[in-house]
């Protein structure tokens, strides 16, 4: 099938929030590297900050795995070098909280919170009728985003990740959107690179915002992104369900689901986001 | 109608809130004190803390209404003297950025990060679909919840905050959950004091957990708890659902929304917490 080839070579998720310690007398300090193709409109992606942000506090926690995390931003950071220092707040038997802060030039840019602990990837749900119905469309069946907006913003990021959408969520694409407010499809990382706990922090924020699906509204600015990463994934594409909830002074909430594929829900974001409708 | 009348006096949200400044070197402390009767088995409930907090961000912070606030859960404080340290991370002109901290003893219970602005409640909202469906029963038509639970456990809070259930969500107090993991119904503070920002922060995290809809499992303790005010809220009781979505891994997450009498959704919450269950 036809896609549109990245202008670029990929950036790996890996490379792109690869951490440098600075040593001395911050051991929680790190120099890491926005980069310049995990952007729209040249602001890099939130939730890619946070899966950097992510990294820092599982190499700097007891525990492995991120299950919890809360961002806030404060001023975005232009590609470039950037300083996250991870400060431990608790560390406990079956889990530990983390403080992260992300910056640059001395500009604080993203504070978040960590909760850390130990994920399996073997047991099954024990209750799941409270999740919204898993799409059925095949990854073959859904077409892959262009490098740009429709109205010419340059979206870096969708040239490196792959984002599949369905037909029924790609009509926006041609000014017709559905109104339902819902975006639903896949999502793979450059170099078909494995999901672990930090990425699924930049999967539930990968997706277009789910109001392109209502209105389109140009850049919608991430205020605050809450995930919580429930299991370890299989290996391969995740499933993700993007979906809006209510646009109220000039804000959008928003609901991602990411599932692999065997089914299971891994990661759950919730979003709160600057919009320039109403 | 009948209803179990408090054992105690009431003790108001602004009262149980209330913050003494510190003063001298440090200008965001605060003495405060956690109220014996806002406790569930004894502990403080999540919601109730994370309200504390945002009156001390505001009080710190150049804009009058908590936004987005995300709390993490460090340990237990007991009722008592605690002290909360307010920071503010960034000053902007629309939204400023805080951190907050709760502790005890010196030890820190619950860390939060919090965005103020100014919210306007005379708007309508611009788009509402992807909400949950409101519900129709009258606050008459409900029923008050009683200060202690099946297995005995005293639930001290339920004689302060009037939580009133919908007949159907009232199945499990008699051993016959509903198997859907939905709690619906209204809420009213002690003293029928009108709800604001800092208090729909708890109003989000004072029902019971959804999960009594599907099994009973005693305590479940919020890990992480994000909530986004959407609205000044007018006066009166609001309506809430609390909604479950999966239980893995002997943890949950739960949706929460809250409307007030006006019909509009004013508040929304998610928290990921700890279960025995599975």
């Amino acid at each position: 099938m036809s896609v549109d080839a990245p202008s670029v070579r990929p950036f790996l998720f890996s490379e792109v929030t690869e951490l440098v310690s600075r040593g001395g007398g911050c051991g929680g300090c790190f120099d890491a590297e926005v980069n310049a193709e995990w952007t729209i409109g040249g602001k890099p992606n939130g939730g890619y900050l946070l899966g950097m942000m992510g990294r820092a506090a599982v190499a700097v926690g007891a525990h492995d795995h991120v299950i919890a995390a809360s961002a806030h931003y404060l001023h975005s950071p232009v590609p470039g070098p950037v300083v996250i220092e991870a400060t431990v707040l608790r560390a406990g038997r079956s889990a530990s909280q983390l403080r992260a802060r992300l910056s640059q030039d001395d500009e604080a840019c993203v504070e978040a919170l960590v909760t850390t602990s130990h994920l399996t990837s073997t047991d099954e749900p024990y209750w799941d009728e409270g999740l919204p119905p898993l799409s059925q469309v095949a990854y073959e069946d859904c077409t892959r985003l262009v490098p740009s907006t429709p109205d010419g913003l340059r979206v870096a990021i969708m040239g490196q990740v792959d984002v599949r959408l369905e037909p029924e969520s790609s009509a926006f694409k041609t000014g017709r959107p559905t109104g339902t407010g819902e975006l639903r499809g896949w999502l793979a990382l450059p170099g078909d690179e494995g999901f672990d706990p930090s990425s699924l922090l930049f999967a539930v924020d990968a997706f277009p915002p789910a109001t392109f699906d209502i209105e389109y509204s140009g850049w919608v600015p991430t205020l605050e992104l809450t995930v919580y990463v429930r299991a370890l994934p299989s290996p391969g594409p995740v499933r993700v369900l993007q979906r809006a909830q209510l646009i109220d002074g000039q804000r959008v909430d928003e609901s991602c689901y990411v599932w692999d594929r065997t089914r299971r829900l891994v990661a759950q974001g919730s979003q709160l986001a600057g919009i320039r409708l109403g």
